[in-house]
């Protein structure tokens, strides 16, 4: 890391620097804070990430003398922490929970990204408050990773937007093209758009709708169509576009599924004692497959469409989960997951008059008009204390900080929508 | 059954008199029609159900002779079939189809319910179009019953109504509520809205009011809650209520995740030459699972709402899942579940100036306006020719035609809904 007393650099154009550090809320978490700074301890050890750990300063170093990291990883300090089972609200009550924290660090350029295993419903309303929706972005997103073969498929939205416009949807796409062309290297990841059936006229009002949009092509999304359900594990498309209720309900079965086949499959494979000398020797391969099937391993998402990235491990994660989800996170922030998605839906927005209708027209107005009162805190959350051992090169301060700014000025997602998705015509 | 010779009894109230057959419609299916009309022979032979067969007659004649049948089983002939991949629209196209033709039978009292094997969207289009709603229901559901232990759970709906209201979904808690009666012999079956977290304020806006006015009681609903996706399988309510989008999007997750499970497993289970010995050891126990969870053998479901039952069969059902739906209808209209439907309805009726709001007026007045042109097929089917060998008794004849006629009064389900849900407040 470049030091304090380096002559600040000019702020146009950072030269290859040394990525900012990756922000792990420590208090988040069944196994918070123990196996979540033990996971964090493995990214920097085992994968060269950089990160900065926000909790009680007090706790993380005794945890970081246990592993021998005393003072390698810089540390900020979070007196309050979001309990598992606080929602939206509790990010306005707390404006100095570790989730916050971290936000903030994004925010001020002092970390590229940020980790936590707390409460979805905690962690992505607070990241919406603190690092509001990145320009022309009208809801965020959270994208998961489904267990396929060869390569994961990536559903989006996985809970954060669960009522959604069809214009919502076609920036969803835009959304999972950016994070699949990172994650799975590839260059036009296909699209599918989940439905309950295989042609264009199947579907509620607004996947009809969305439908229409996708196949208007010219948006830089390879839209390959209608999927269904049973074809989210057959890995079909790179992509699968849903609301945020509707993915939410389907990966919650999935899990389900999954936890229920196998559970029936020990008990029909115990059931006998020849069945259980059949059950030894196919002990170590069923576990693989256990594991890779297990929600627990996949579990977990990113939220896009943000200021900044979010990594949500799942709630009960251990120690390798978090590491995966550091090594994920400086994944995405070096590949640039936020300028991508800029660019996407960039790309989506030039057709606007060409095909998109009212619905899009409405999202701009809102953006437009100044924020409500009670759409921002009363009171802007305060710089965190202290600072991290090391502080971010002023060059790359300067440049986060005019894109915070630049988001700042646009309120998009502070808004509320109000109108009803627009009627088919 | 009684002759045509015998006088007319009065049409009030009709004795008890042996219950009318279940229409099959042979047409239907990738089987069809060997496999329907060895399935219905099945149901008449092992289960004591009555039927009549719909289709093809000198081929249903043949398959009778082959089954040693011939003459014990009346027949209706049917021109025209619906094929697999039609949809909607062939309902229109096709007034003579086997499926409407049985749906006639309904109509004309000669049937009680109807069993088929063909395309879902064919057989529910056909099916609302000629039977049309029964009073009082704004919108028919697809039950389907999920592969619970130690009995099954009801799901409704899996797909006949994509966009609902709330009081729609409440209207499908009444459904379910009366499905489960008879299918679970459960008196008051608890009831789940399938929604994405266990609070009641989690869901888009539709769960939202939804979970509200199903809270509020006095609905003759019991109502238990919020259910998630990996409830589905863990049987923690008796039925489970979501709109026919999210339901048939959750059906099918689940139904995929079972089919990659169980394949993964084989693979892990053959993979070594010692696994493969254990796979020898467990195959009886594990084809039984595969059997019960195998969406083939569960799969298929009940339309309800409608003037008369109507069981849709899986597409690829070979001859024991056809008689296993000819069991079901029969025991559906033993159990006279449309009449049970109507009180259901009607109590969930009552509170409405107590709790209900706009939405419900809106389909009142609905209801009450004359239905539009284009609403009705531009002539009116013509009655199936030939009739069956036995014809009903004129006292059940004339109770369903006064029936027929209070349905025909009321167009509720041919009005198409032209008003978004309502906002919460």
């Amino acid at each position: 890391m470049t030091g304090q007393g380096e002559p600040p650099r000019p702020p146009r154009r950072p030269a290859t620097v040394r990525p900012l550090p990756i922000a792990v809320d420590t208090m988040g978490g069944d196994h918070a804070p123990g196996e979540i700074i033990e996971g964090a301890v493995d990214a920097v050890r085992d994968h060269g990430v950089r990160v900065v750990l926000v909790g009680q300063a007090p706790r993380i170093q005794r945890e970081l003398d246990r592993h021998g990291f005393a003072g390698k990883i810089p540390i900020v300090h979070a007196d309050e922490a979001l309990d598992m089972g606080e929602g939206a609200l509790a990010s306005w009550r707390k404006p100095k929970s570790s989730i916050a924290i971290a936000c903030h660090l994004i925010k001020q350029g002092r970390a590229s990204a940020l980790v936590s295993a707390g409460s979805t419903a905690g962690v992505v309303a607070t990241a919406r408050l603190r690092l509001k929706g990145q320009q022309g972005v009208m809801r965020p997103a959270i994208a998961v990773a489904l267990p396929t073969t060869p390569r994961p498929t990536i559903l989006l939205d996985a809970g954060a937007t669960v009522d959604v416009k069809p214009e919502g949807l076609v920036q969803f796409a835009a959304l999972g093209t950016a994070y699949a062309q990172i994650l799975l290297g590839v260059e036009r990841p296909s699209v599918g758009l989940l439905t309950i059936g295989s042609e264009p006229g199947k579907g509620n009002k607004v996947t009809k709708r969305a439908h229409e949009l996708l196949s208007g092509g010219s948006h830089g999304i390879e839209f390959a169509g209608n999927v269904e359900g049973h074809d989210l594990l057959r890995g079909a498309v790179n992509v699968v576009v849903t609301d945020g209720f509707t993915g939410n309900v389907a990966l919650k079965t999935m899990e389900g599924t999954i936890r229920t086949a196998f559970a029936e499959i020990r008990t029909a494979m115990t059931a006998s004692a020849p069945a259980r000398v059949g059950a030894l020797l196919q002990r170590r391969r069923l576990l693989e497959l256990r594991e890779r099937l297990d929600p627990d391993t996949y579990g977990g998402g990113v939220l896009l469409g943000l200021n900044g990235t979010v990594v949500i491990a799942h709630g009960a994660s251990h120690a390798r989960a978090i590491a995966s989800a550091c090594e994920l996170a400086h994944r995405l922030a070096a590949g640039r997951i936020v300028e991508r998605i800029r660019e996407q839906v960039a790309a989506t927005r030039t057709s606007r008059f060409g095909r998109w209708t009212h619905g899009e027209r409405d999202s701009q107005d809102k953006a437009d008009r100044a924020p409500r009162p009670h759409e921002r805190p009363a009171e802007a959350p305060k710089p965190a204390e202290p600072a991290p051992d090391a502080p971010a090169p002023a060059a790359e301060r300067n440049t986060e900080r005019a894109a915070e700014r630049t988001a700042e000025r646009t309120a998009e997602h502070a808004a509320p929508e109000r109108t009803e998705p627009p009627a088919p015509t």
